[in-house]
Protein backbone atom coordinates (compact mmCIF):
# COMPACT_ATOMS: atom_id res chain seq x y z
CA UNK A 1 0.00 0.00 0.00
CA UNK A 2 1.24 3.33 -1.23
CA UNK A 3 0.22 6.72 -0.53
CA UNK A 4 -2.13 8.92 -3.08
CA UNK A 5 -1.92 11.96 -3.82
CA UNK A 6 -4.93 13.15 -1.11
CA UNK A 7 -3.01 11.28 1.89
CA UNK A 8 -0.61 13.61 2.13
CA UNK A 9 -1.21 16.88 4.55
CA UNK A 10 0.60 20.07 5.10
CA UNK A 11 3.44 19.54 7.51
CA UNK A 12 4.35 16.21 6.44
CA UNK A 13 8.50 15.35 5.73
CA UNK A 14 9.36 13.86 2.52
CA UNK A 15 12.69 12.82 1.09
CA UNK A 16 12.64 12.94 -2.41
CA UNK A 17 14.51 11.45 -4.91
CA UNK A 18 15.84 14.30 -7.57
CA UNK A 19 17.23 13.72 -10.80
CA UNK A 20 16.83 17.62 -11.85
CA UNK A 21 15.03 16.39 -14.73
CA UNK A 22 11.08 17.11 -15.81
CA UNK A 23 9.45 14.92 -13.52
CA UNK A 24 11.10 15.00 -10.40
CA UNK A 25 11.07 18.60 -10.84
CA UNK A 26 7.88 19.27 -11.06
CA UNK A 27 7.18 16.94 -8.65
CA UNK A 28 9.56 18.79 -5.85
CA UNK A 29 7.05 22.18 -6.99
CA UNK A 30 3.91 19.95 -6.29
CA UNK A 31 5.47 18.26 -2.59
CA UNK A 32 6.27 22.49 -1.46
CA UNK A 33 2.68 23.60 -2.81
CA UNK A 34 1.24 21.00 -0.87
CA UNK A 35 3.60 22.06 2.34
CA UNK A 36 5.78 19.16 2.56
CA UNK A 37 8.50 19.46 4.40
CA UNK A 38 11.16 18.23 1.64
CA UNK A 39 14.43 17.39 0.83
CA UNK A 40 16.26 15.80 -2.26
CA UNK A 41 18.90 13.56 -2.66
CA UNK A 42 20.40 12.88 -5.77
CA UNK A 43 23.43 10.16 -7.07
CA UNK A 44 26.32 9.98 -8.63
CA UNK A 45 26.05 6.75 -10.94
CA UNK A 46 28.75 7.42 -13.36
CA UNK A 47 25.97 8.61 -15.57
CA UNK A 48 27.51 10.10 -18.41
CA UNK A 49 24.74 13.13 -18.33
CA UNK A 50 26.21 13.92 -14.64
CA UNK A 51 25.31 17.79 -15.76
CA UNK A 52 21.71 16.66 -15.04
CA UNK A 53 23.45 17.47 -10.95
CA UNK A 54 24.11 20.71 -11.91
CA UNK A 55 20.50 21.36 -12.58
CA UNK A 56 19.04 19.22 -9.56
CA UNK A 57 21.43 21.17 -7.63
CA UNK A 58 20.55 25.19 -8.60
CA UNK A 59 16.90 24.07 -8.91
CA UNK A 60 17.27 22.89 -4.94
CA UNK A 61 19.29 26.39 -4.11
CA UNK A 62 16.46 28.50 -5.71
CA UNK A 63 13.86 27.04 -3.91
CA UNK A 64 15.85 26.72 -0.31
CA UNK A 65 15.35 23.00 -0.52
CA UNK A 66 18.48 20.84 1.43
CA UNK A 67 19.38 18.82 -0.99
CA UNK A 68 22.30 15.63 -0.68
CA UNK A 69 24.02 14.73 -3.84
CA UNK A 70 25.47 10.73 -2.92
CA UNK A 71 28.57 9.52 -4.82
CA UNK A 72 28.00 6.04 -5.37
CA UNK A 73 29.77 6.59 -8.71
CA UNK A 74 32.08 2.63 -8.14
CA UNK A 75 28.57 0.77 -8.61
CA UNK A 76 29.50 1.60 -12.40
CA UNK A 77 31.75 -1.00 -12.97
CA UNK A 78 28.84 -3.53 -11.54
CA UNK A 79 25.66 -2.43 -13.19
CA UNK A 80 27.56 0.33 -16.00
CA UNK A 81 27.44 -2.26 -19.39
CA UNK A 82 24.43 0.55 -20.76
CA UNK A 83 24.45 3.35 -22.63
CA UNK A 84 23.84 5.49 -19.57
CA UNK A 85 26.76 4.88 -18.08
CA UNK A 86 29.41 3.20 -20.41
CA UNK A 87 30.74 5.58 -22.78
CA UNK A 88 31.08 2.59 -25.49
CA UNK A 89 27.49 1.79 -25.71
CA UNK A 90 25.99 4.28 -28.23
CA UNK A 91 22.92 6.06 -26.80
CA UNK A 92 19.65 4.92 -29.00
CA UNK A 93 17.31 7.71 -30.98
CA UNK A 94 13.62 7.33 -30.70
CA UNK A 95 11.10 6.22 -28.26
CA UNK A 96 10.90 4.60 -24.86
CA UNK A 97 8.87 2.16 -26.68
CA UNK A 98 11.21 1.17 -29.25
CA UNK A 99 13.34 -2.10 -28.24
CA UNK A 100 16.68 -0.59 -28.89
CA UNK A 101 16.12 1.47 -25.57
CA UNK A 102 16.86 -1.25 -23.59
CA UNK A 103 20.01 -0.02 -24.03
CA UNK A 104 19.47 3.04 -21.65
CA UNK A 105 18.30 0.42 -19.16
CA UNK A 106 20.50 0.44 -15.66
CA UNK A 107 19.82 -2.51 -13.61
CA UNK A 108 18.08 -1.87 -10.68
CA UNK A 109 18.80 2.04 -10.45
CA UNK A 110 15.67 2.47 -9.08
CA UNK A 111 15.59 0.24 -6.38
CA UNK A 112 19.71 1.77 -5.51
CA UNK A 113 18.29 4.99 -5.63
CA UNK A 114 14.78 4.68 -3.14
CA UNK A 115 17.17 2.39 -1.01
CA UNK A 116 19.58 4.62 0.09
CA UNK A 117 16.68 7.73 -0.25
CA UNK A 118 14.79 5.72 2.03
CA UNK A 119 18.05 4.86 4.77
CA UNK A 120 18.07 8.28 5.09
CA UNK A 121 14.20 9.07 5.39
CA UNK A 122 14.74 6.40 8.18
CA UNK A 123 17.11 8.02 9.37
CA UNK A 124 15.54 11.15 9.56
CA UNK A 125 11.89 9.68 10.70
CA UNK A 126 10.17 11.34 8.08
CA UNK A 127 7.21 10.87 6.73
CA UNK A 128 7.64 10.05 2.58
CA UNK A 129 9.81 8.97 0.05
CA UNK A 130 8.89 10.36 -3.03
CA UNK A 131 9.83 9.55 -6.53
CA UNK A 132 8.86 10.60 -9.88
CA UNK A 133 8.17 7.60 -12.27
CA UNK A 134 5.66 7.67 -14.70
CA UNK A 135 3.92 5.97 -16.97
CA UNK A 136 5.64 7.03 -20.26
CA UNK A 137 8.65 5.15 -18.33
CA UNK A 138 6.58 1.60 -17.56
CA UNK A 139 7.19 -0.17 -21.48
CA UNK A 140 10.93 0.40 -20.86
CA UNK A 141 12.06 0.51 -17.62
CA UNK A 142 10.41 -2.09 -14.91
CA UNK A 143 11.78 -0.61 -11.82
CA UNK A 144 8.91 2.71 -12.99
CA UNK A 145 5.93 -0.10 -13.00
CA UNK A 146 3.36 0.51 -10.04
CA UNK A 147 4.17 -3.04 -9.03
CA UNK A 148 7.53 -2.08 -8.32
CA UNK A 149 6.72 0.74 -6.26
CA UNK A 150 4.41 -1.27 -4.17
CA UNK A 151 6.62 -3.83 -3.21
CA UNK A 152 9.20 -0.98 -3.16
CA UNK A 153 7.54 0.19 -0.37
CA UNK A 154 6.87 -2.94 1.38
CA UNK A 155 10.23 -3.82 1.56
CA UNK A 156 11.22 -0.58 2.97
CA UNK A 157 8.32 -0.96 5.81
CA UNK A 158 9.67 -4.81 6.54
CA UNK A 159 13.03 -3.59 6.75
CA UNK A 160 12.94 -0.90 9.55
CA UNK A 161 10.67 -0.42 12.96
CA UNK A 162 10.25 3.42 11.90
CA UNK A 163 7.65 3.48 8.85
CA UNK A 164 8.28 5.26 5.31
CA UNK A 165 5.39 5.72 2.65
CA UNK A 166 5.89 5.85 -0.72
CA UNK A 167 4.90 8.80 -2.37
CA UNK A 168 4.46 8.21 -6.32
CA UNK A 169 1.62 10.53 -7.62
CA UNK A 170 2.94 10.29 -11.06
CA UNK A 171 3.10 6.68 -11.84
CA UNK A 172 -0.07 6.59 -13.69
CA UNK A 173 0.24 9.81 -15.80
CA UNK A 174 1.60 10.46 -18.85
CA UNK A 175 4.46 12.97 -19.31
CA UNK A 176 2.07 15.26 -20.77
CA UNK A 177 -0.06 15.03 -17.88
CA UNK A 178 3.19 16.07 -15.70
CA UNK A 179 4.30 18.64 -17.83
CA UNK A 180 0.83 20.47 -17.46
CA UNK A 181 0.97 20.04 -13.66
CA UNK A 182 4.58 21.63 -13.54
CA UNK A 183 3.18 24.54 -16.14
CA UNK A 184 0.08 24.90 -13.49
CA UNK A 185 3.39 25.21 -10.81
CA UNK A 186 5.35 27.74 -12.25
CA UNK A 187 8.21 25.31 -13.64
CA UNK A 188 10.55 26.93 -15.74
CA UNK A 189 11.40 23.77 -17.89
CA UNK A 190 14.48 25.84 -18.87
CA UNK A 191 16.11 24.54 -16.21
CA UNK A 192 15.75 21.34 -15.41
CA UNK A 193 17.86 18.68 -17.75
CA UNK A 194 16.96 15.23 -19.19
CA UNK A 195 19.38 14.38 -22.64
CA UNK A 196 21.18 11.16 -21.38
CA UNK A 197 24.29 12.40 -23.94
CA UNK A 198 25.01 14.84 -21.10
CA UNK A 199 26.93 17.63 -23.90
CA UNK A 200 26.69 21.08 -23.91
CA UNK A 201 23.19 21.48 -25.65
CA UNK A 202 20.69 18.54 -25.75
CA UNK A 203 20.88 16.43 -28.71
CA UNK A 204 17.68 16.59 -29.73
CA UNK A 205 16.85 13.05 -30.61
CA UNK A 206 17.73 10.47 -27.84
CA UNK A 207 14.80 8.63 -25.85
CA UNK A 208 14.53 11.30 -23.11
CA UNK A 209 14.61 14.41 -25.74
CA UNK A 210 12.21 12.85 -27.77
CA UNK A 211 9.70 12.37 -25.36
CA UNK A 212 10.67 15.83 -23.44
CA UNK A 213 9.81 17.71 -26.43
CA UNK A 214 6.64 15.97 -27.55
CA UNK A 215 5.82 16.18 -23.52
CA UNK A 216 6.44 20.18 -24.10
CA UNK A 217 4.67 20.55 -27.44
CA UNK A 218 1.62 19.18 -25.92
CA UNK A 219 1.60 22.13 -23.38
CA UNK A 220 0.86 24.50 -26.66
CA UNK B 1 8.74 -16.52 -2.40
CA UNK B 2 12.72 -17.61 -1.90
CA UNK B 3 14.61 -20.69 -2.30
CA UNK B 4 15.22 -22.47 0.53
CA UNK B 5 18.24 -24.93 0.14
CA UNK B 6 16.77 -27.57 -1.23
CA UNK B 7 15.88 -25.22 -4.19
CA UNK B 8 19.85 -25.13 -5.42
CA UNK B 9 21.54 -26.64 -7.89
CA UNK B 10 25.37 -27.22 -9.22
CA UNK B 11 26.03 -24.96 -11.66
CA UNK B 12 23.92 -22.34 -10.56
CA UNK B 13 25.57 -18.72 -10.62
CA UNK B 14 25.34 -16.67 -7.61
CA UNK B 15 26.38 -13.04 -5.84
CA UNK B 16 27.01 -13.27 -2.43
CA UNK B 17 26.87 -10.05 0.05
CA UNK B 18 29.74 -10.71 2.12
CA UNK B 19 31.20 -9.08 5.09
CA UNK B 20 33.97 -11.27 5.93
CA UNK B 21 32.50 -12.07 9.41
CA UNK B 22 31.68 -15.83 10.13
CA UNK B 23 28.15 -15.58 8.95
CA UNK B 24 28.88 -14.77 5.06
CA UNK B 25 31.99 -16.38 5.23
CA UNK B 26 30.36 -19.71 6.13
CA UNK B 27 27.39 -19.07 3.16
CA UNK B 28 30.60 -18.50 0.84
CA UNK B 29 31.55 -22.03 2.04
CA UNK B 30 27.96 -23.18 1.85
CA UNK B 31 27.60 -22.18 -1.49
CA UNK B 32 30.65 -23.82 -2.97
CA UNK B 33 30.48 -26.58 -1.30
CA UNK B 34 27.18 -27.03 -3.41
CA UNK B 35 28.73 -26.40 -6.60
CA UNK B 36 27.32 -22.75 -7.44
CA UNK B 37 29.54 -20.52 -8.75
CA UNK B 38 29.86 -17.40 -6.74
CA UNK B 39 30.97 -14.22 -6.82
CA UNK B 40 31.17 -11.82 -3.30
CA UNK B 41 30.44 -8.29 -2.50
CA UNK B 42 31.24 -6.67 0.16
CA UNK B 43 30.77 -2.39 0.94
CA UNK B 44 32.55 -0.25 2.46
CA UNK B 45 29.84 2.56 3.98
CA UNK B 46 31.63 4.18 6.76
CA UNK B 47 31.90 1.20 9.42
CA UNK B 48 34.22 1.89 11.67
CA UNK B 49 35.24 -2.12 11.32
CA UNK B 50 36.64 -1.50 7.84
CA UNK B 51 39.19 -4.05 9.16
CA UNK B 52 36.74 -6.84 7.92
CA UNK B 53 36.86 -6.16 4.62
CA UNK B 54 40.72 -7.19 4.68
CA UNK B 55 39.36 -10.53 5.75
CA UNK B 56 36.49 -10.42 3.22
CA UNK B 57 39.45 -10.11 0.48
CA UNK B 58 41.92 -12.98 2.20
CA UNK B 59 38.83 -15.55 2.28
CA UNK B 60 37.59 -14.38 -1.61
CA UNK B 61 41.66 -14.84 -2.66
CA UNK B 62 42.09 -17.94 -0.92
CA UNK B 63 38.86 -19.66 -2.13
CA UNK B 64 39.52 -17.94 -5.69
CA UNK B 65 35.99 -16.24 -5.51
CA UNK B 66 35.91 -12.77 -7.89
CA UNK B 67 35.77 -10.10 -4.99
CA UNK B 68 33.89 -6.35 -5.52
CA UNK B 69 34.41 -3.61 -2.82
CA UNK B 70 32.06 -1.06 -3.34
CA UNK B 71 32.68 2.24 -1.70
CA UNK B 72 29.83 3.37 -0.79
CA UNK B 73 30.87 5.74 1.86
CA UNK B 74 29.32 8.73 1.20
CA UNK B 75 26.21 7.40 2.33
CA UNK B 76 27.79 7.72 6.04
CA UNK B 77 26.86 11.09 6.52
CA UNK B 78 23.07 10.38 5.94
CA UNK B 79 22.61 7.49 8.00
CA UNK B 80 25.45 7.41 10.08
CA UNK B 81 24.51 8.04 13.09
CA UNK B 82 24.56 5.15 14.40
CA UNK B 83 27.64 2.73 16.55
CA UNK B 84 29.26 1.20 13.98
CA UNK B 85 29.81 4.52 11.86
CA UNK B 86 30.00 7.20 13.82
CA UNK B 87 32.98 6.98 16.67
CA UNK B 88 31.27 9.62 18.49
CA UNK B 89 28.76 7.06 19.44
CA UNK B 90 29.54 4.44 21.46
CA UNK B 91 29.30 0.62 20.76
CA UNK B 92 27.33 -0.93 23.31
CA UNK B 93 28.45 -4.09 25.66
CA UNK B 94 25.87 -7.04 25.65
CA UNK B 95 23.27 -9.42 23.78
CA UNK B 96 21.73 -8.28 20.46
CA UNK B 97 18.38 -8.67 22.68
CA UNK B 98 19.69 -5.90 25.02
CA UNK B 99 17.90 -2.70 24.01
CA UNK B 100 21.29 -0.70 24.07
CA UNK B 101 21.94 -2.72 21.01
CA UNK B 102 19.28 -0.37 18.92
CA UNK B 103 21.74 1.95 18.70
CA UNK B 104 23.98 -0.17 16.49
CA UNK B 105 21.15 -0.35 13.78
CA UNK B 106 22.45 1.22 10.40
CA UNK B 107 18.81 2.12 8.85
CA UNK B 108 18.01 0.15 5.78
CA UNK B 109 21.63 -0.80 5.41
CA UNK B 110 20.95 -4.60 3.85
CA UNK B 111 18.04 -2.98 1.64
CA UNK B 112 21.55 -0.75 0.54
CA UNK B 113 23.64 -3.85 -0.06
CA UNK B 114 20.83 -6.27 -1.24
CA UNK B 115 20.11 -3.37 -3.84
CA UNK B 116 23.30 -3.21 -5.10
CA UNK B 117 24.13 -6.63 -5.29
CA UNK B 118 21.20 -7.46 -6.82
CA UNK B 119 21.86 -4.78 -9.45
CA UNK B 120 25.10 -6.64 -10.25
CA UNK B 121 23.14 -9.82 -10.49
CA UNK B 122 21.07 -8.60 -12.82
CA UNK B 123 23.22 -6.94 -14.51
CA UNK B 124 25.36 -10.57 -15.25
CA UNK B 125 22.11 -12.61 -15.31
CA UNK B 126 22.74 -15.04 -12.08
CA UNK B 127 19.89 -17.12 -11.19
CA UNK B 128 20.76 -15.96 -7.12
CA UNK B 129 21.52 -13.29 -4.27
CA UNK B 130 22.49 -14.82 -1.30
CA UNK B 131 22.83 -13.46 2.18
CA UNK B 132 23.79 -14.58 5.94
CA UNK B 133 20.93 -13.42 7.99
CA UNK B 134 20.12 -15.56 10.99
CA UNK B 135 17.50 -15.65 13.65
CA UNK B 136 19.99 -14.50 16.51
CA UNK B 137 19.70 -10.66 14.28
CA UNK B 138 15.93 -10.75 14.22
CA UNK B 139 15.45 -8.83 17.80
CA UNK B 140 17.34 -6.04 16.91
CA UNK B 141 17.36 -5.45 12.97
CA UNK B 142 14.51 -5.82 11.16
CA UNK B 143 16.21 -6.03 7.93
CA UNK B 144 17.72 -9.83 9.04
CA UNK B 145 14.01 -10.73 9.70
CA UNK B 146 12.27 -13.75 7.05
CA UNK B 147 9.68 -10.46 5.71
CA UNK B 148 11.66 -8.16 5.00
CA UNK B 149 14.01 -10.77 2.50
CA UNK B 150 10.98 -12.11 1.32
CA UNK B 151 9.91 -8.41 0.48
CA UNK B 152 12.58 -7.45 -0.91
CA UNK B 153 12.92 -10.88 -3.25
CA UNK B 154 9.58 -9.48 -4.61
CA UNK B 155 10.77 -6.10 -5.17
CA UNK B 156 13.88 -7.03 -7.00
CA UNK B 157 11.67 -9.24 -9.42
CA UNK B 158 8.88 -6.82 -10.01
CA UNK B 159 11.93 -4.18 -10.23
CA UNK B 160 13.78 -6.17 -13.32
CA UNK B 161 13.09 -8.08 -16.39
CA UNK B 162 16.06 -10.69 -15.48
CA UNK B 163 14.22 -12.64 -12.42
CA UNK B 164 16.84 -13.17 -9.74
CA UNK B 165 15.75 -15.11 -6.40
CA UNK B 166 16.56 -14.27 -2.74
CA UNK B 167 18.83 -17.01 -1.21
CA UNK B 168 19.03 -16.83 2.77
CA UNK B 169 19.12 -20.47 3.91
CA UNK B 170 20.65 -19.15 7.62
CA UNK B 171 17.30 -16.80 8.14
CA UNK B 172 15.79 -18.80 10.68
CA UNK B 173 19.17 -20.91 11.75
CA UNK B 174 20.39 -19.39 15.03
CA UNK B 175 24.71 -18.65 14.73
CA UNK B 176 25.38 -21.74 16.85
CA UNK B 177 23.80 -23.74 14.10
CA UNK B 178 25.76 -21.55 11.81
CA UNK B 179 29.04 -22.11 13.38
CA UNK B 180 28.21 -26.01 13.48
CA UNK B 181 27.68 -25.68 9.65
CA UNK B 182 30.90 -24.12 8.80
CA UNK B 183 33.21 -26.57 11.24
CA UNK B 184 31.47 -29.00 8.89
CA UNK B 185 32.56 -27.28 6.02
CA UNK B 186 36.59 -26.19 6.88
CA UNK B 187 36.17 -22.62 7.46
CA UNK B 188 39.00 -21.18 9.85
CA UNK B 189 37.23 -19.16 11.74
CA UNK B 190 40.39 -17.12 12.87
CA UNK B 191 40.23 -15.77 9.13
CA UNK B 192 36.93 -14.05 9.92
CA UNK B 193 36.19 -10.79 11.74
CA UNK B 194 33.16 -9.50 13.14
CA UNK B 195 33.36 -6.95 16.24
CA UNK B 196 32.17 -3.41 15.36
CA UNK B 197 34.99 -1.73 17.14
CA UNK B 198 37.39 -2.17 14.74
CA UNK B 199 40.70 -2.76 16.47
CA UNK B 200 43.58 -4.21 16.36
CA UNK B 201 42.04 -7.26 18.39
CA UNK B 202 38.57 -7.78 19.16
CA UNK B 203 37.22 -5.86 22.14
CA UNK B 204 35.51 -9.01 23.48
CA UNK B 205 32.52 -7.14 25.10
CA UNK B 206 30.48 -6.34 21.71
CA UNK B 207 27.63 -7.24 21.17
CA UNK B 208 28.80 -9.25 18.19
CA UNK B 209 31.98 -9.98 19.71
CA UNK B 210 29.24 -11.51 22.53
CA UNK B 211 27.53 -13.17 20.31
CA UNK B 212 30.49 -14.61 18.26
CA UNK B 213 32.20 -15.95 21.35
CA UNK B 214 28.82 -18.12 22.47
CA UNK B 215 28.54 -19.82 18.90
CA UNK B 216 32.10 -20.48 18.99
CA UNK B 217 31.96 -21.81 22.34
CA UNK B 218 28.80 -24.06 21.40
CA UNK B 219 31.14 -25.94 19.18
CA UNK B 220 33.22 -27.27 22.04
Amino acid sequence: MNLSDTNINRGDRAVCVFSGGIDSTTLLYHLLDRGVETAAISFDYGQRHKKELEYAARTCAKLNVDHKIVDISSVQGLIGKNALTDPSVAVPAGHYEADTMKATVVPNRNMIFLAIGGGWAVAEKVDLLAVAVHSGDHAIYPDCRPEFIDAFGEALRAGNDHQVFVYAPFVNMSKGEIVTEGARLGVDFTQTWSCYEGAEKPCGVCGTCVERQEALDSLA
